[in-house]
Parts: C-alpha cells; structure tokens; sequence
C-alpha cells in the first residue's frame, strides 16, 4: 500500500514561494509492525497544521530553524491515530501529536508521540491550535512577555489568526481594552464579534502606514501599553509611537517579512530608549516544558469553561497543502489553516 | 553676595546646541538662615555633572523627561557642602548629593539632599561617577538587563565614557570577554589599558558601518551576547547581526540621535525574532530604591577594593559648563564630565 508526502524540491527562488517548490511523492506502508524499528509506530496523520514559519524554512537563510532540506518531507506538526505500533507505550487508535511533517503516514519512535485527548468538546485538531503552538505561543508571548494589567491597553496583529485571536482573548480576560489589526472587513467582524475584541482595524482599509497609525490612535485614547506583533514591517513602525512607557512588544512573528525582498527598517528606534520600551522576540518551540505545561493546563481549562473560542479554516486533501499554504501566506485564513486528510 | 547659574535662554534651533542657547545670571545669595525657607539648606556646589541626556531636555520634544523650562537654571546633579541649615538633619560642613542644577549654589528642602561620605579613598566627585548615577546605570544594564555569564562576549559602546566603563569592567568582572567602542585611538587606549577591556575598536577609524561591524566581528569570534547601547545609530545597526540567540540589548542612551536631524533607522528589525533578542530602554532614575540600595552597595564595595577603575575630565568654573557640555556631545571627555567650582 502506498500513502502520500510533500517534499520541497525547490527552494524559492524570490521573495513569494509557489507551487512547483513542491511536489507529492508516493512512498510505501510498511505492511506490518515486522519491517519497523524497534519501539517505532505508524500514525495516520489526520490533521497538518501549516504554519507561517514555514516559510523562512523554505529558503536557505539564517534564522532560527535550520532550512528545511531539499527533496525530504516539509517538517510540520500533524494530529493522528497509531495504526501499527511495537512501542508499549502506545496501541492502534491512541490519538497522538507529532512532528508527522506533511504526509499521510509517520512512522517514528513511539516516544517523539504525545498522547491526546480527543472528545466531543475537544476536537483532534484543537491540538494543532488553540491547545497547541498557537494557543502556547499566545500564552507565552501575552501572560510572560506582555503582563498585561486591568485597564491596559492590548493591540494584536493578525488578529483573525490562530495565535492572535487566542492572544487578544487572553488579553481580555485580564481586563484589558484590546484592539485587533486584520486583512479585511470580513476578519475584522470575526475578530470583534467572534473572538470578543473591542475593536479591529482593517489594516489593507488604510492607503498609508501614516493613516493606520491615526486610525489606531483613535482607538487607542489612552495609548498603546502592550504589542503582540505577529507581522512586524509597517504594523509595528504604526504601533512604536503609540506605545506608552514601559510599553511590551511580544515580537512573535514576522509575516510582512517573511516573503519580502528585504526587512522594513523601524524607523523610530530611538522610542525603546525615550518611551523605556521592552521588545522581546520568541520562539515558542524553545521554551522549557514547565512553560508548556502551564500554559497548556490554563488553555485546557478555558477551553474547558468555554471561555477560549478558536476557529479553523481547514483544506481537505494532502495534495492541496501547498495551495491551502500560499494562501496562509496571502493572509488566507481565519483562525487555525489546516489540512484534513480523513 | 552673589552667585552665579546657568539658564536655558533659548531651544536648539537645528540638530546642534550652541553656546548662545544658555547665559550666565547672577543672583543673591541668602544672608543667614532667617531669610530661608523652613527646614531648607543653603548648598554650596562643588562638582556638577554633566551627561548627554541633558541634550534631550533642551528640546521640546516628546521624550522620557520633560523638556527644561526656558529661563530658568539647567538641571543636574551635583555634589556640595552645607553652608547654611536650618534643616535638623544637616549640619554647615556636611558633604551632600543634591539635585543642584548648573548653578554655584543652591536652596532646597534638606531633605532632597542625601549625605554621602568623603576621604581619601572616595573623593566627593566619585559620587557623580561611579558611585552616582553612572555607576548605578552601569550596575543595572549589565547585572539586571544583560545578565552575563562567564564566557560571553559583551560589547559596549561609549566604552570610555563614565557609564560604558564601568559596565565593561563589570563584565569582566562577570567572567565576560568584553569589547568597548570609542571614537579615537586615544579612548581606546585608555579603554582597554585602564579599564581593562579585552580590546576597543575606534568606530570613527571606520568609514562605513559595514568596515566596523567586519572589525567587531573579528574581535567578536563567538559572537555578541549582550550589547551594553549608550549611543544607538549606525553602532546599533553595525552589532545587530554579530548578536548571538537570546542576546540582550540594554539601550541606556542614544547619544546618535540626540544631535540628529532625524532617528537612525534599526534596519534589521526582523533579527528580534530571528536571534530572539531582548531589546531594552531603561531610564536609572525610574528603578526603585531597592535597584539603587543594591547598586551603590556592591559599587561602593568595588570602590573599597579598588577593583573599579573610574576616570574624570573636569572643567573648571560654572560659566565654563556650556562649553564643556558640547564638548561631551562630541565625546569630548574620557569617563566622567564635570565641572569644579570649587
């Protein structure tokens, strides 16, 4: 039997990926738990979370993560239940997250798994957002970084994606006025009337990174106290001067840059010293555990309590994971992009 | 009798303060405690510091401090005797740290004087220096915002100012390699054969940003992993990509743009994220009293050892406070700027 991966075998070769960096491979099952390695399961991957990070691993640059190699899966956190295994921790039909790339079938030792609740109010996919790294990375960059106070005031860009509607609603419930920035009319009414924010600018409404900053002013009367930016590039050269003393950038990601040509200068860096700012960027996937396993506990319980909402924009078909990313890029999505592949 | 202040007569009209922006006023001084305010002192000032922040407040421009009053005496910080008290707490004699302004003497509330010690091993200006607001500053962007372990690498700019100094040599003192910037082989020498660097590059040997970030690399083999920023600019721009995963940025001054028509850009913003930076303003006179206690214990401790190296360029009489004030903006001094009037 033959299942399905995506492999880079390009990388791109301007700022903006596309279609033919990508190609699906058809690989073989193995027929039983007989041809695996020891202490080794299969899972069927029954959601790929596709992430903006992506991205910046798909060219060879310095950053963070190492480039993604050519002609090999594209690396990715998948949702799925253990088909074959020969690990005791673990029995066929456990439901598992890992690090299952972009493909139908994983085979790896039994130990990379997590084992997963799966229940009628908890969907496997939950675990790719709001209980996952973007419910964390939320968590993270807003109750460490950001500590916001009642009475604060929070903006969030990207505030109809997975990370910011989970960061603008925790902002919330700290007592804060928060304000989203989004693609659109349509994102900006699900930030405000989904996710509970007190207001959303449609940051492509605004011709200029002058007219945005004006119109963030007027929802901001009392300024700027804490900045989850998730775009950088002209959001955050519209935020800095709006940010009050002692003001918080969680720098989370970088979307405007990450299929630009070159970065966008910040053009006030003299503000961190006059306005007394902290900016701090973070990668989720480096904090330590007792950070996971906090967060994931504080996340389980609002879930729990109905309290957190999230949204998923999900694209059914392995084969269409390239398309369903582009489009991620593009700003696509409202809350969680996934790929189904039941 | 008379003594004499120095006044803001008139705002910068372009990027540089000149000369004529400030003018000598003589004034009375008070005969006798009769003529004084209840539980005020009569000051008269020894030394008075001079630092470039006070650059800042000569604009009306939106910053951490408010803009200097026009007409009326600089502020600042000075050390001086009691010549008249009607205040228990001070007796005729007494060394005091005040916030005496550029003026020979001053009247104030005696409780907004702080008595400090003087022999021989600390004389009355190590109180504006290394013991004072420099030295604390140091204390707090190298022990609570760069946090360096033994092994790193730390570099620091203004390195032979009164505030870079003593931060390098705290670094060494961490177990750090630490390498200073100053403009001038004469600085550098000092830097590195006083204060004891491991090296000082001369920044204005360099004639593009790109040959001194290439000379910071070679002396930089494993990176940055705190830069201690007095001056922000093209410096900033030029250390931005030698920084090392998690480094820490303390951004203490922006001497660069303080005489700038318009703030340096930070063109590579996006390294925040990418190496995870820690970017911080701080302002020392904002941190509590708790930062200032712990600071001036372990500076006075450092001082008593003779482990802390500090250094003076002392300009003589009140009325020569201007001149030496822009000969400070143009780094002018090596370590502390003052001005005697003894």
């Amino acid at each position: 039997m033959k299942f399905r991966q995506i492999h880079l075998v390009s990388r791109p070769s301007g700022p903006a990926a596309s279609l033919d960096n990508f190609a699906v491979v058809s690989c073989a099952l193995p027929a039983s738990t007989a041809t695996m390695a020891k202490n080794s399961v299969l899972v069927r991957n029954a959601y790929l979370s596709l992430d903006p990070y992506m991205r910046m691993r798909m060219s060879d640059v310095k950053s963070y993560a190492a480039p993604q190699p050519l002609n090999a899966p594209m690396l990715g956190g998948t949702v799925g239940q253990v088909a074959l295994s020969n690990f005791d921790g673990l029995k066929v039909g456990d439901w598992v997250k890992l690090q299952g790339g972009w493909a139908e079938y994983t085979e790896l030792p039994g130990k990379a798994c997590t084992k997963i609740t799966v229940n009628k109010d908890v969907p496997a996919s939950a675990h790719l957002s709001v209980l996952g790294m973007p419910g964390v990375t939320a968590f993270y960059g807003m109750r460490h970084l950001i500590r916001p106070k009642a009475g604060d005031t929070v903006v969030v860009s990207a505030a109809a994606g997975a990370v910011g509607s989970c960061a603008g609603q925790l902002a919330k419930l700290a007592g804060c006025r928060v304000v989203g920035l989004a693609g659109g009319a349509d994102k900006c009414a699900v930030v405000v009337r989904d996710f509970g924010f007190d207001a959303c600018l449609d940051y492509k409404a605004h011709a200029t990174p002058k007219e945005l900053q004006e119109s963030l002013a007027r929802e901001c009367p009392s300024g700027v106290d804490g900045y989850f930016d998730n775009v950088g590039g002209d959001v955050l050269n519209a935020v800095m001067p709006l940010l009050n003393p002692f003001a918080r950038v969680a720098v989370c990601g970088a979307i405007a840059n990450y299929q630009a040509a070159k970065p966008v200068p910040l053009l006030q860096p003299n503000l961190i010293l006059t306005s007394r700012l902290q900016l701090t960027g973070f990668i989720i996937s480096e904090q330590p555990k007792k950070v996971w396993d906090e967060a994931q506990a504080e996340l389980e319980r609002l879930v729990a309590q109905r309290t957190l909402k999230w949204k998923e924009t999900v694209e059914h078909g392995l084969e269409n994971a390239p398309k369903a990313f582009l489009s991620l890029l593009r700003g696509g999505n409202v809350g969680k992009q996934l790929v189904a592949m039941l």
